[in-house]
């Protein structure tokens, strides 16, 4: 099992009140960098930060490093556009940052990412992948590509009150600024991406078409910025079988209708809870507060423990002990 | 523990005879992103082809990742110079393809490599470190390296018999079109880098030096060259005590006085001997030629497998299951 992880920026999540990935818009661009590294090497190595929301919760990229130092799948990281320097190893897609979709040509590299995604996912000699992001921002630019291609989802934030307003208002700037209306990329992947989308989720969506084409099984490991990639998906023309494994905070997320996303998408839904009301542990309060909720691969990562039989209760407990080690009060 | 592989180029590969890494001078340029790849995932992914001397020797890529499979230690590939695409994630350290060392100024990214990487070392939170290499001509800049620091060591070769005396012709031309005579760059490991060097000898000699300043044990897993990154470390000043493991290909080398160069640069030897002549696998069997000898790690690895009572019988057995997988005839 390999856990392919792209990482990469937008500018999008230099607004105001987006996004939680960090505890403002400065340190948000050394998020994917640091959660790349956690993942990778149980710490920062390169970026200067742990990523912390702006009340301190801790990046979901230790859930996923916790659930790696018990069970030791592989890790490939793939450059979705990074802002800042990484020590993780990472694979070239030519990714560049996004810019804000309210900019009428936010990712000229989207369409080129995608191709090269798509063939080095169809490249991958794995068994079995399972595919996960970490962009600040992810969530606004998941919807605008969901509005863009004609799908009434909804998605799910970072930060315990969804600003679901304020992500409508940018959305509908950004199709402003494209001269389109909702539905009009509807079959046109490449175009959404890149005039309403960000290039992790042009990453994620090429690699998983090309994994598809070549019969590998792909888990989108996340919540609704993996709902956005699997339409994407399906609007290639691609329809064979895919899953999507997540949170059990994306699935009691009540402006979330996760089972109904699913199905319109034809995905085989996983929901993982790791049960952390049972701690009382300041790390894990406020995941159950609602803060962060799912990235970096965290859904599928816990489904892996599940499924290997670790007990959640192990789970946690390195949760908890990698919370303490890598401190990040913000 | 954690294997680096430095993974890059030098134009001096294409110099008529003195390289066997690749089964021609084209083919040679995407040895090190292919070997990568076979490390990190078993088999080439993004490079078109399989690692083999002329006369059809499998790249010792083949023995690193054999002895991965048995016991699953973590792999981290720098970029030190790769010219051509590889589907390995790596750490970029600045560093691009060295020219022909018989340029005046063949390596200019070679002192900011260095630089990079000694930053990359001292950041790494690994216990322990086993730095490799797979760099075709990398033994003649080695060569090169050793002379312009006035270090009389000879080094080894990827052919059965080593061209001694091109090797020497290329050096001699190396260090006139510098204006430089042997031991001119002595206590100068920057400087033998930037003008006779290449780019993956910089980044492995930078990364160690940054890993023994933060008291990192670091064990170069390699021949000869890892001889010439031991010398830079020592020019630059550093005394902490450094491991050498290879294989007996390389200390079984009658032009090379393995111990005595251990000696000089106070590094603490282990040769491992993987039995090849116990097998009558075409493969093993050209590695009893004296083919190949070592690279990308092979010697450390092989010392881990050793180290962790992993039997040689049990290597060998998957070291011919991946030859006959990855086939790879010129």
């Amino acid at each position: 099992m390999r856990l392919i992880l792209a990482a990469g920026t937008t500018r999008t999540a230099a607004i105001e009140g987006v996004s939680a990935a960090g505890a403002d818009p400065d340190l948000r661009a050394h998020t994917p960098s640091a959660d790349a590294e956690i993942v990778a090497y149980g710490e920062p190595v390169r970026a200067p930060v742990v990523p912390v929301s702006p009340t301190g919760c801790p990046t979901p990229a230790v859930v996923t490093r916790a659930v790696r130092e018990v069970l030791g799948f592989d890790l490939t990281v793939v450059d979705g556009g990074l802002a800042e320097p990484t020590a993780a190893p990472t694979v070239t897609v030519g990714a560049r940052p996004g810019d804000d979709i309210r900019e009428p040509d936010p990712v000229p590299t989207g369409p080129g990412a995608f191709a090269a995604a798509r063939q080095f996912g169809r490249a991958l000699p794995d068994d079995e992948l399972l595919v996960g992001e970490t962009i600040p921002g992810g969530t606004t630019t998941a919807l605008a590509v969901l509005t863009a291609l004609g799908e009434d989802v909804a998605v799910s934030s970072s930060l315990p009150e969804n600003p679901v307003e304020r992500k409508r208002a940018v959305v509908d700037a950004a199709l402003d600024a494209s001269d389109a209306a909702p539905g009009d990329f509807a079959g046109d992947p490449r175009g959404a991406l890149r005039y309403v989308g960000d290039p992790v989720l042009a990453t994620v969506a090429g690699l998983t078409v090309g994994a598809l084409e070549t019969d590998t099984p792909v888990t989108l490991a996340g919540g609704t910025q993996l709902l956005a990639a699997a339409a994407l998906v399906r609007h290639a023309g691609v329809d064979a079988s895919l899953s999507l494994s997540t949170t059990s905070f994306v699935a009691d997320d009540d402006g979330v209708d996760l089972p109904g996303a699913a199905a319109s998408f034809d995905l085989d839904l996983t929901v993982t809870d790791p049960g952390f009301d049972r701690s009382d542990h300041a790390a894990l309060v406020r995941y159950v507060a609602g803060e962060a909720k799912e990235g970096v691969g965290m859904g599928g990562a816990l489904a892996l423990a599940d499924r290997a039989g670790v007990p959640m209760a192990e789970v946690r407990e390195r949760v908890e002990t990698l919370a303490d080690e890598l401190g990040g009060e913000p």
